[in-house]
C-alpha cells in the first residue's frame, strides 16, 4: 500500500470513527458541565517553590518483576530495577522522577557537587581533574536520547523462567519494557574534552568509573568518545536526578544501559578494556552453545505499543488510537509499521512530532475496533535499515527455540531482546501479554 | 562576517581558551580524587516510586517582583506571578515543578479527573461534552512549546515603578524573564474535534472558559482554532500538573499566556468576542495618548542571556560560555546574535539541538573575557524575518520614551515587550541587569 493511499484511508476511518464516537456523546438540551469544586485548600508554601502532582495522579515506578519496595534478600528497598510505567505516559520525554534506576552498588550516594571532581587520565598528554563549575564554563551541547538496559524485554532463561513476570500473560508494558527511558540530556561532549586532554594515538579504549560503593566501571571503545559520548550533568532542564547520577553522568547514546556510567568520577584512556565481570559474565548474551558473547554495546531498532497494552481493558468497540514508542541505538527510526490482527498485514503508523537520533519516537495509528479477539503488534525500522525482528528471527540468529516450552525445559533465553512485542486483546476488551502465543 | 569565517573563528577560541582553562587544572603526580561518601542513607520508599531532586539542588520558583511565599494584601500565599529560575536551567525543556504560574481565580481548584468534562457548544453542528478518556481515544500530537505570560520583562509605568525589580539593577533574569516556560505539551488538536462537532461557517471566535474560581475566560480568533490550537491533557510526559490546568487546558502556541486557558471547561464558538475585563483593560497595552491596544495575540521574537545573567558572579577572565534561550510567538528561530560590547558588534550565536517552531531554542557563544566591564546582549531573529527589538525602536513603534527618567515621571510603560536584554559584567565579574544604560 502506498504511503499516500494508506494516508488517505487513515484520514477517511479517522473521520467515521470520531461520527461514531460522537454520536454516544450528543449534548442533550439542557446539558449542564459538572460543577467545579469551590475554593481550593490552602497549599503548603514549599509546592509554589517547586510544583507536584495532582493527588489524583499516581503512576510509580515498579521493581523488576513485580517486586516493590523491599528486596527480599536484604529487607531494604530494592534501589535498581525499579521501570517505567509507559502504559501511563504521553509523548517521548520521561519525567525524571519516572526514569527507569538500575544501581550497579548500593543506593545512589548523596555527592555534594561542590566537593565532586571528574578526573580524565590515561593515554593523554594533559590529565585533569574538573569541578562541575569547570565543565559549566565549556561549550555545552543539549540532545534527546534514550537509555535502554540492555535487560530491557530480556526473555530470561534457566534461573527465573517460569516466574519471570515478562513472559507471562498478565505482564503490563511496564513489566515487559519499563528499562528504558529518554530525556532531554545537557552536558559537555567527550570530543571537545579530548580536544583539551590530547588523547594519545595508542588510545583505543576508555574506563569510565562511578562514585557509588562498588565504583561500577565499563570499558568503552575510543570511537564513541570521538563520535556522540557527553558527561552529563542536567536532565529535562535541571541538575541530574541522584538515581541518575548527579552530578555527573557518562551517556554513550544508543549504547546498552551499563555503559552510562553514572555518578561519574574518572575516565582513564587505555589501550585494551578491563575485562571486568560486568563485561564477562553479566551483560552478556549466552549463546546456545554455553559460550557468551562479549562487548554487545548498540541496542538495536525496537518498538512497542503502550496504548492499548497488557491488563488494560477497553471501554468498548469502536474508535481508539492505538499509540506506543520506538527507538534505535544505531540512529534515527524511519518508520513504524503497525498490525492489527497479530501480524497478517501491516500499516505504516503515523509519526508524531520531531524524529532525533537514537531517541524515544512517538507513533500512532487510528484503530476501527469491532469487538474480535484480535492482536496488536508493532515493527520499526531504523535509517541503517534495521528493521524490528520477529521472535522467530532472533531464534535464527541466536540459535534458540525461545518459546514457553524452551524455557520451561531449563534452555538459556536472552537479554538484549529487541523482539516484536504482541499484544492479545480479548472480547471483552481486556488486553494481555501475547509473547511466544501469536 | 560570514557564517563560515564566524564558526572558524569560533572554533580557534574555544580551542585556544580550553587550553588556557586546562593550565589551572594540570594534575599535580600524587593527584587523589575526592573520597566518595560512603553508604548513603537509605531513601523513603516512596522515592523509588516518585523520584526527588539531590537536596543539593534548591532552585524555585520566586513571586513577581521579588515577592515570595506570602501575598501581603491577603496572608497567604501567592499562586499567581511564580516565576521560572533560567539562570539554573539547562536546554530548552523547562520542568514542570517549576513552570511559571499565573492564575486568573484563586488557586489550583483540585479536579477529580474522572468527573471533569469538556463541553463543546455554540456554533456547532454538534455540540459534545467530552470526558478525559474520551480525549484519549483521539488522535494525539505531541508538541514542544513555549508559553509566556504578556507580562514577561514588562517594563511597567505608573503604578509600580520606581519598586519594579525588573527595570532594577539588581534584578536576576528569573526577575526579567522569569514568566516564560517551555514543555512538550500532548494533547488533541482543536482542528481535530472541529471535524466533528461541524462548526457553522458564521463562527469567528470561539471563547474558552476555565473551571476554577472566577471562570477565566478569553475570546480567541477562529483560525487558530484550524490552525495549532491544542486541548492538552499531559506536560512533558505526565499529565499536566495542576497549576498548569489539570486535568486539561488549552493551549495557543505563541499567542499570550493568558489564552492558554487552564482547567479547560468550555469551548464555545461566537460571532464575536466577549469583551471581558482582560480582553478591554487587563492585558491590553497602553499608547502614549492613553488608548490601548485590545486584542494582540502572538508574542514576538525575543531571546535573553541566561549565563552570565544578572547577580552571577564570574570566577574571573578567561574562557566563559555564554548561553541563553530565544523563541517567537510567530515561528521558528532562524538567527541568534551576541554582542560582548555593548552592542557596537555583533556575531552569530551556534544554535543548540533541535529548533522547533514557537518553542525555546538554546544558543550559544565562546567568550573569552579579559577582564574588562562590559555589557553582553542578544538579538534573535524568527522565520518571519522579525527581528527583536532595541529599546530605541520599541519607543519609536508605541511612541513611547522607556527610561528611569520617563518613568520615574509617572509616563506609562509597556508589557508584550520583547526588548533586547542588556547584562553588565562589571571588573570584579558581577553582572547586573542594564537595562535603560546602554
Amino acid at each position: 500500500m502506498s504511503s499516500k493511499r494508506s494516508s488517505r484511508r487513515r484520514f477517511i476511518k479517522t473521520s467515521a470513527a470520531l461520527a461514531s464516537l460522537g454520536a454516544g456523546m450528543s449534548l442533550p438540551v439542557n446539558a449542564q458541565i459538572p460543577r467545579p469544586p469551590g475554593y481550593p485548600p490552602r497549599r503548603p508554601d514549599e509546592h509554589y517553590d517547586y510544583g507536584i502532582r495532582s493527588p489524583f495522579v499516581t503512576s510509580k515506578r515498579i521493581g523488576t518483576n513485580g517486586q516493590r519496595g523491599t528486596d527480599p534478600r536484604e529487607g531494604r528497598p530494592r534501589d535498581y530495577g525499579f521501570r517505567t510505567p509507559h502504559h501511563e505516559l504521553f509523548g517521548t520525554i520521561t519525567p525524571s522522577s519516572l526514569h527507569f534506576i538500575i544501581n550497579h552498588g548500593y543506593d545512589a550516594p548523596n555527592i555534594d557537587p561542590v566537593e565532586h571532581r571528574l578526573m580524565i587520565h590515561g593515554l593523554v598528554e594533559r590529565p585533569v581533574m574538573l569541578s562541575l563549575d569547570d565543565l559549566y564554563r565549556l561549550p555545552a551541547v543539549s540532545r534527546v536520547h534514550f537509555i535502554e538496559c540492555s535487560g530491557n524485554s530480556n526473555v530470561t532463561g534457566r534461573r527465573f523462567y517460569p516466574g519471570w513476570l515478562r513472559t507471562q500473560p498478565e505482564a503490563t508494558v511496564q513489566d515487559t519494557h519499563g528499562l528504558a527511558s529518554c530525556s532531554e540530556w545537557t552536558g559537555v561532549l567527550l570530543s571537545t574534552l579530548l580536544e583539551h586532554v590530547g588523547v594519545k594515538k595508542e588510545a583505543k579504549w576508555f574506563i569510565a568509573e562511578g562514585a557509588e560503593t562498588g565504583f561500577h566501571s565499563k570499558s568503552i571503545p575510543m570511537w564513541k568518545a570521538l563520535d556522540d559520548a557527553m558527561v552529563v550533568y542536567a536532565q529535562n532542564g535541571e541538575p541530574l536526578r541522584p538515581e541518575q547520577g548527579f552530578p555527573l553522568r557518562l551517556l554513550t547514546p544508543g549504547f546498552e544501559g551499563v555503559n552510562n556510567v553514572k555518578w561519574l568520577r574518572r575516565i582513564k584512556f587505555t589501550d585494551q578494556p578491563q575485562l571486568s565481570k560486568r563485561e564477562t559474565s553479566n551483560y552478556t548474551s549466552e549463546r546456545a552453545d554455553g559460550t557468551f558473547r562479549w562487548f554487545e554495546f548498540e541496542n538495536g531498532t525496537k518498538s512497542v505499543i503502550t496504548r492499548p497494552s497488557g491488563q488494560m481493558k477497553l471501554s468498548g468497540p469502536g474508535y481508539h488510537d492505538i499509540t506506543g514508542i520506538a527507538y534505535s541505538g544505531r540512529g534515527a527510526i524511519t518508520r513504524v509499521e503497525v498490525s492489527t490482527n497479530g501480524g497478517r498485514t501491516w500499516q505504516d503508523a503515523e509519526i508524531q512530532g520531531t524524529i532525533h537520533s537514537k531517541a524515544f519516537t512517538r507513533f500512532r495509528l487510528p484503530w476501527l475496533w469491532k469487538g474480535e479477539e484480535t492482536v496488536l503488534m508493532s515493527r520499526s525500522t531504523d535509517d541503517k535499515g534495521d528493521v524490528q525482528p520477529s521472535v522467530a528471527e532472533i531464534n535464527q540468529e541466536l540459535g534458540l527455540n525461545l518459546s514457553h516450552e524452551w524455557l520451561e525445559a531449563g534452555n538459556p533465553g536472552t537479554s538484549h531482546f529487541n523482539g516484536i512485542q504482541p499484544w492479545r486483546v480479548k472480547r471483552n476488551g481486556e488486553v494481555e501479554n501475547a509473547l511466544f502465543t501469536v
